[in-house]
């Protein structure tokens, strides 16, 4: 019994890996989340993916405990039920059970960000430290607080939706239905919004040839090649989004006074440490000065994989605890 | 050894309290702040304050066990020293150790919303309660947060700038030299300056009569006394302020996922529930859905007195534990 299955259900892909005792990966799994209208549709993708890594895992069936299943949205850890996921078509979904019938083994849930940024805390960048803010932009924007070495989770375990802080009163409409939130600033889908204008317009060739002007089509990956030829106004919409997330680390800083802030999720790992350099400038020229000095700016260094790991690494816990 | 002296230093009136065991007022010492270009000058109020208190108290000098200082910015626990205070003109100023010099008592400083929220979670509306968020508007916004039942510090003790979250980039301009902080578009201070338009412009007779167009001169009062002439423009700059309070209400749930979010300070003394109701409402359609439906929202019972109770508490919790 010393295996365990970290999942992570992203806004646009899934992966499974197979974890040995060290949580390091053996095999994966990976799939597009594809048509997210219908919730169940969704599920039985989950289901697929992770029976393929069972179905071609070199290890004995017998020794996989469990599954830990990282979610980019709220859930009630006592229930088990994925609440309500924006880009996902999850509306209290009895997902814990559901998957545990499915797969024959005991599942524990976690929201991704908490999944990922307790990855980073167990494993990665953020080994060591006590009070510790990870922000994920990707699809959305994560956010995950590690107060006294635990993860914070709040009253009803709904904590850490930094992503829908609103930073900008009356701003760009959210996917959860607010205005101005800093993830209708700063997260993909923002930059994919003017990314459509840019390719209309003329503004970017790149992107007109790969997405046109649909904002579904934009991958982090068309950014990438649109950088890649140096477009300046592409650089420019990436360079604003990192400003704008730069405006969130500040006020995390001058609300939490943490010791670090970790930077994981699609963009960062796309864009890199320009990104997180454009970021961290804005964060300082924003948060209260005696705050900005001390606190540190890390990179999240288990990459995609973190959110897999850390509920993998939660799953061990929760399981050790019960 | 059985009275304290809580002080609360506020950003136009301190006050000190002679308190017995049980964090009973006895007896009260009240000064203005006064011109705050000065720190030495400020620093001499504060002696001469506690002094007058000493003075007339007919509790034995010798019962008294020392004085926690609540101050209105952020402070070094360790050293004592006030680091920076936009509102007062303290900067770098070693607080703790003048005023334990002078009055020949052990001294104390904590953040005044802290020792706030402090004294409503040991005394008042948050006794019993473990993770509970304190907002205290006034001539700025103070912020607090408790989290499993202790106050959270964060790594240098600086947290809970709440009052300095950015909710409106490029918004009004703060103390703080930010633009859009929410203590730009919700304290007293920002009301003084939509008041003094309105003042000059015929909007409010009240206030033209009462302070002409100089924010210095707006008290809280006036606005009290606009609000009873029943000035329509002055009651909607008021629920406008409450409708902002409550989209930084809306933020603290959404991050901190808390119990109850306890609200104080001087705004809420003058104008009272109908202003918790419309930052309620304002929170409400602000936070996400599934987190804004169990929040509490609560009124400080102290009222004007929560700080310096608070910072008599917090003096003999120190004090108890060193």
């Amino acid at each position: 019994m010393k295996h365990v299955i970290g999942f992570d259900l992203g806004g646009t892909k899934m992966l499974a890996c197979l974890l040995d005792e060290k949580l390091t990966i053996l095999e994966r799994s990976k799939t597009k989340v594809g048509d997210t209208s219908k919730s169940e549709a969704v599920f039985g993708r989950v289901v697929d993916c992770i029976q393929s890594l069972l179905k071609s895992s070199k290890v004995p069936k017998d020794s996989i405990e469990g599954v830990g299943i990282a979610i980019p949205g709220p859930i009630d850890l006592k229930s088990g039920y994925v609440l309500e996921t924006p880009n996902l078509g999850f509306k209290q979904f009895p997902l814990r059970d559901r998957l545990a019938d499915e797969l024959k083994l005991p599942v524990v849930l976690e929201n991704d960000v908490n999944a990922g940024l307790f990855g980073e805390f167990d494993l990665g960048v953020a080994k060591g430290l006590t009070n510790v803010i990870g922000l994920f932009p990707g699809t959305g924007i994560g956010g995950a607080i590690i107060i006294d070495g635990k993860l914070y989770r709040g009253a009803t375990g709904g904590a850490g939706e930094i992503g829908h802080m609103i930073v900008q009163i009356d701003g760009r409409l959210c996917g959860c239905g607010q205005y101005g939130c800093l993830e209708a600033l700063a997260s993909k889908t923002a930059l994919a919004k003017d990314a459509a204008g840019l390719a209309v317009n003329g503004g970017s060739p790149t992107i007109a040839r790969l997405a046109g002007g649909d904002i579904s089509k934009m991958k982090s990956s068309v950014f990438g090649k649109a950088l890649n030829a140096k477009e300046p106004q592409v650089e420019r919409l990436v360079e604003r989004a990192a400003w704008m997330l730069g405006i969130g680390m500040a006020n995390c800083v001058n609300i939490f006074n943490p010791e670090a802030i970790v930077l994981g999720g699609g963009l960062v790992a796309r864009f890199g440490d320009e990104y997180i350099k454009i970021a961290t400038k804005s964060m300082q020229e924003h948060a209260m000065p005696f705050l900005a000095k001390d606190v540190k700016v890390l990179r999240a260094k288990l990459g995609d994989d973190a959110a897999a790991i850390g509920a993998g690494a939660l799953f061990r816990l929760t399981r050790v605890a019960a």
